[in-house]
């Protein structure tokens, strides 16, 4: 687990004055990865660091010229137009390079003049997903969301015998990932309409978000080996935003025995900007288990999780609607909750995926679940938020929601803060339904 | 679907002998598809065709020197590494590879002299998966498994009202799929022991197979698009064997509510040779629905499909104990079951898989589900075939099997055979299972 150093000293302020602004997702204390290019133009994606309302190019010349050592091999591996192997040198190299941009970038650097030329204003650039992603990962990590979620669609049995032991995951869809900005047409699906005898194909009437944290592999296991759970921070490399978008009455529909699949795989949509674990050191809260709640197995269970195993990250998901927008009228907030109150832990989660041999990759992406908190306000999707569509969600512009209509934009943001140290954040994922494209 | 032509004509013989010996897998009218290397060297993997015993190097300078056209385009594709650049030139570009490489290879051709150099023999070459799987999807597509696992599953609800409507299938692992040859440790796993209130961390001990089909997806479709039934074959490269081993115990305890996950991802194992859909043309039958079960939504049906949506292609499990193989004795044959039995089709699989909008990619591979046919010996899997492990089977050696044993090497074999036609093979997958790690 990252120990708290120079890096998150609040007294730090940098030479890009947008950085200090109070309230900024991106001050010297952060410093998260994606990968960009200008808007529209035709260079290649590469890394970039955020700082304040710009973007520090990581394949800029400049950067290059003053870095040295395992900095400088650092930053050329994010100079190509994917993190990946950025990724997979581990640790110490991005610590490293964490190191040399916080000293580069803080108010006293004599590169300050030197490095001016290598921002791009973030409001002049495009993202692309920061990895290629080999395979994603989605786990059900919060219990508040799994047993709402579970008295809907199982009313009798909620929470499964399992629920408590075993840290339930699935593999979702890679190819139909991402970045933030993503909209997409309503998709199609077989539903079984209420009272019938026979599914039809139509377009999802119950489309919904999931406000989960996405989690992206670092240094990957080889096939067959197993990740300690004390070890299993060191193969992470960073959080962000993710949007799992459902269509749950396909999925109510074709989810037995084997679990979702067309219900999910249509889109799902990532924030930009990766947040390492080691700009998160401050904000570390101890994992608890009720003491009425079975313990974990040894595998799932260790001395650092119970001191610092849960990140206190602030979620939040916003709605926009096409009225919103038409009547220049702000979005509205539909929860807020904290990824504290995870029922597994992100070590757990890897911990958990590798204890058969099962080998994770650099780029790899694990989804913790919607993250729902204990009260009902704090659930992570419409399907929570509206007892299964049964009540309405009222909004400012007189329209009621029960699950998301074409022309809806859902926007997700988190941070964390905590007193003593400087606010970090995460940015944020937007993405927008469209209207289902014509029968063909 | 692609018509019958002069590559699939019987009478065709080739200048490489073994090609023409009754009974092999690989006659000049397969031409399957590979990637390989000579046997622990450093050469880079490439394509190959196998021929007889023999496999055609892609990457050849002798045979770059002969194709024109396409198939000259097609063949410098085939010297990568992976095949998915070639995969996703499309039919028009795999035929006339099929087309070039028939007419090269075949008795009469001119270029025998020179192209005798290209081969190299099977017995002195390794093998590496033909693509970079992008995505795995694995189907449960054959109703008799369905409903003789639902029954150990769920005894009450055997078939779950979805199955005759929806092609039910689930994102697998790509990380840990292998080619022939894979051994692997018996995996961990958390098992719930019979009668216990709490779960345990143990090697599994209900250790299965699963005789699938695996399919090669060649060219994609864009996210947001949906690929027709009436076109879906067009999207599809080839088939191959699939092996998707599973722990029984694990999934047992797991796979509620989001399906199985750890108890199949820790290894996946593919036969070398990919046989295309070209060369399977003589080998179609009819898809049939028993007239009493529903008929498909419209997206999954079509005129094609019912004249010859079906792939007659026979499967085999075999088994090799340690003790066979210290006795030198044969392995022995556990059952043999058809692909033309699979309650639904390749096509049916693509177009419900992106009727959502969902993309599939060059490369990426679904599997077909367990293959078990009508009658009780024809089970793809072990927990078929010993009723939930409940009756062993009794092997020549006078050993019984329920579950896999350390030791246990599985070998699936394919092929297709029609009178007029000359037999093809699909070649075989094999993989072991070793004893498991110690306890961490």
């Amino acid at each position: 687990m990252h120990a708290i150093n120079a890096t998150h000293d609040p007294s730090l302020r940098s030479w890009v004055g947008s950085a200090n602004r109070t309230g900024t997702d991106f001050p010297i204390q952060n410093l998260p990865f994606a990968v960009f290019r200008r808007s529209g133009s035709d260079e290649p994606f590469r890394g970039g660091v955020a700082l304040g309302d710009q973007i520090l190019d990581l394949g800029a010349a400049e950067l290059a010229g003053v870095a040295t050592g395992v900095a400088a091999e650092a930053l050329a591996a994010c100079a190509e137009p994917t993190l990946n192997s950025f990724m997979a040198m581990g640790n110490a190299a991005w610590s490293a390079l964490r190191k040399f941009l916080s000293e580069a970038l803080r108010a006293d650097s004599r590169f300050a003049a030197r490095l001016r030329p290598a921002f791009v204003p973030q409001k002049a650039a495009e993202y692309a997903l920061a990895a290629r992603i080999g395979d994603y990962t989605d786990f059900y990590a919060s219990i508040h969301h799994a047993t709402t979620v579970g008295k809907l669609f199982r009313p009798d049995n909620p929470l499964l015998p399992n629920y408590k032991w075993v840290p339930i995951g699935y593999h979702g869809r890679a190819s139909s990932i991402r970045v933030s900005g993503q909209d997409f047409q309503r998709p199609y699906g077989q539903v079984l309409p209420k009272g019938a005898d026979r599914p039809e194909l139509a377009p999802t009437a119950r489309l919904d978000y999931e406000l989960e944290v996405g989690v992206f592999i670092g240094a990957g296991n080889q096939l067959g080996s197993r990740v300690p759970l004390a070890e299993a921070e060191e193969h992470v490399f960073g959080v962000c935003l993710l949007n799992d978008w459902s269509a749950r009455d396909v999925q109510a529909w074709e989810y037995q025995p084997l679990g979702p699949f067309l219900a999910k795989n249509f889109a799902t949509t990532l924030s930009p900007w990766i947040v390492t674990l080691e700009a998160l050191a401050p904000f570390r809260a101890p994992w608890m288990r009720p003491a009425q709640d079975p313990q974990p197995l040894p595998y799932l269970d260790g001395a650092a999780l119970r001191t610092a195993g849960a990140l206190d990250i602030q979620l939040e998901a916003w709605l926009e609607t096409a009225r919103m927008r038409a009547q220049g009228l702000p979005p509205e907030r539909l929860s807020h909750s904290s990824f504290r109150d995870c029922y597994w832990s992100v070590s757990q989660l890897v911990a958990h995926h590798t204890v058969n041999g099962c080998n994770l990759e650099a780029g790899d992406l694990l989804g913790s679940g919607t993250q729902s908190g204990p009260t009902p306000e704090e659930a992570g999707s419409l399907l929570e938020l509206t007892d299964g569509g049964k009540r309405p969600i009222s909004l400012g512009t007189g329209e009621t929601r029960t699950f998301l209509a074409d022309g809806d934009r859902v926007v997700f943001r988190g941070w964390c803060e905590k007193a003593g140290y400087v606010r970090i954040g995460l940015g944020e994922v937007a993405g927008r339904v469209l209207p289902a494209a014509p029968p063909s």
